[in-house]
């Protein structure tokens, strides 16, 4: 497969390249596409040296697999062009996931979806991914009725001048000089913000009805009833959700943790007794999605609450986006 | 007054000091109590230097009231007396909360309760105090049917041993050195625990359910559905708490920002298309319960999403117990 990765040099292409190379991906070349600025950078994959080359509509000639993430103004105008130019799309933006006509797709839920695609296909939201991997096998046994969830975001999850805005604002903090900030509009370190992407009419985040709206459509529910508050954390890497859940069927923490193992994508670590339920930093650099802390809500019946995390650069981000390539190649649709 | 304060050299204990200056509390004389350790250790008070004094049963001789602030032990062991050598205690911590002969107190939501004590009120957990601020007015006017709550709690809430333990690991992590860690399970820097206190026979922290039962308490509804994910994260002082409230009456997004402007002890900052919202660094050293990001839950009828930001070691701890002394003081109890 011809490769490219558009956004190669940001934290999620970087990711990409990594995870490519750990899955054996069957890549005969890897072209990596960015701006301007990464001109004259190069990356070492499987043993050789790739510049860097600047994106143009020129990119994309006898590309097989392109894999978008360089945010939803680029993907608006290059995956059209990638995807004329003969390259299945994979867009990690959120320029189409929306769109009816794009299969939104979380290979453990819905990867039948994937195959009725007209070129692209959108990754979600690095924040619902992890949350519809441990939804969809509980919804399929004791069937969901509402969700309201509130998540603790990394500032990965904005990109890499976030991780350099946490960083250098801990280092201002340490040697007493004034914090400065220009990614957040308030201070990250030590501090939480209610806040992730813009504020809508409606007093919710866009991040916030990313997660309502991209939920839907993946459980393929269009009415399901989904709440979000979105909270960014001074925390570099790995997503953590508060969830509680309630189902129309009778179910038990023991019966949850039994249904969530034997699915796909998902790892339990829920021993309290012993200190061990998910935490970020112990998720950074894994695959699963994983769930703790899985208890009855006493407040309502057939309830529960959890705690799910996952690297959201990785599950949330560029894993996702190469397990549906490899879906796509493995189904003979590449 | 002749006031006294156990555990005077705590973080809870040092805002003591500090509130009873900055409100003018009629102190005629401040004795300081803690453990041996602190032996030889003065804080200066209005002017005058006050050694701090190894707490002992003669320690209460002619003392009007005792603010407790030294771990349920402590005030299991010392309250009690103190109440019988004639003070009026006011009791910080779990001891006697769930007590049925004790009243739990936060002043802008159950005064009247406190006078019916036989000699020791209880303050509530931090994490409940701010909580049932903002909900006892809203459910006075639109009846609470069901609050789920989950809670990002600020390092200082465990005691300074913490605070130390979140700075040095994150000088540790600066330093490329190894993390060592002895107050909490795992690393707290960059990272989100959800284990607050210890974990219970029904997978629930104490933290969660002192959320659950002190709340029931204060508001005189033993059976309000409540259900709480209590979790730690990288923050010095302010605890936050992503509440969802489902009301029995009719409810919008303003008439909640209305009701909570004309309740005691609640300052909105709500105003979204500013990046107005409460954040915990905001909130240091300051008295109000700031509520924000309010908005209707459209995944249920009547129901509320909001953000809940306060100073843990002051309306969470310090400053509440000495509103409720306030309180005993204006009402002729003391």
């Amino acid at each position: 497969m011809n490769v490219a990765i558009v956004g190669a040099t940001g934290m999620v292409g970087i990711e990409m390249q990594k995870i490519l190379d750990e899955r054996n991906f069957p890549v005969d070349s890897l072209r990596l596409l960015a701006s301007e600025r990464s001109r004259g950078r190069n990356f070492s994959f499987r043993g050789k040296q790739i510049p860097v080359e600047v994106l143009s509509g020129e990119s994309f000639l006898s590309i097989d697999i392109a894999l978008f993430s360089a945010g939803a103004s680029i993907s608006k105008e290059f995956a059209p062009i990638a995807s004329e130019r003969g390259a299945a799309v994979i867009d990690n933006s959120s320029a189409f996931r929306m769109d009816p006509d794009v299969p939104l797709i979380v290979p453990e839920v819905n990867p039948d979806a994937a195959f009725a695609n007209k070129g692209i296909i959108a990754n979600p939201n690095c924040s619902t991914i992890q949350l519809v991997v441990a939804l969809a096998p509980l919804h399929r046994r004791f069937v969901i009725k509402r969700v309201v969830v509130t998540t603790f975001q990394s500032v990965s999850g904005t990109g890499k001048e976030a991780v350099e805005e946490l960083k250098g604002q801990v280092r201002q903090i340490e040697e007493g000089k004034p914090v400065t900030k220009s990614v957040y509009p308030h201070q990250i370190a030590y501090n939480c913000l209610p806040h992730i992407d813009e504020f809508l009419e409606n007093g919710y985040t866009k991040e916030e009805m990313k997660m309502v709206n991209e939920t839907r459509k993946i459980m393929g529910i269009p009415d399901l009833p989904v709440t979000a508050t979105t909270v960014r954390v001074p925390v570099f890497v790995g997503h953590s959700e508060s969830v509680n859940i309630e189902f129309e069927k009778r179910i038990t923490p023991d019966l949850a943790r039994q249904v969530l193992n034997d699915s796909p994508g998902i790892e339990v670590v829920d021993e309290p007794e012993k200190n061990l339920y998910p935490v970020p930093i112990h998720c950074v650099g894994k695959d699963a999605t994983f769930v703790g802390r899985i208890r009855l809500d006493f407040s309502r019946e057939n309830s529960l609450n959890m705690w799910i995390v996952s690297d959201n650069l990785r599950k949330g981000a560029a894993l996702n986006a190469i397990q549906i390539a490899e879906l796509l190649i493995k189904s003979g649709n590449i």
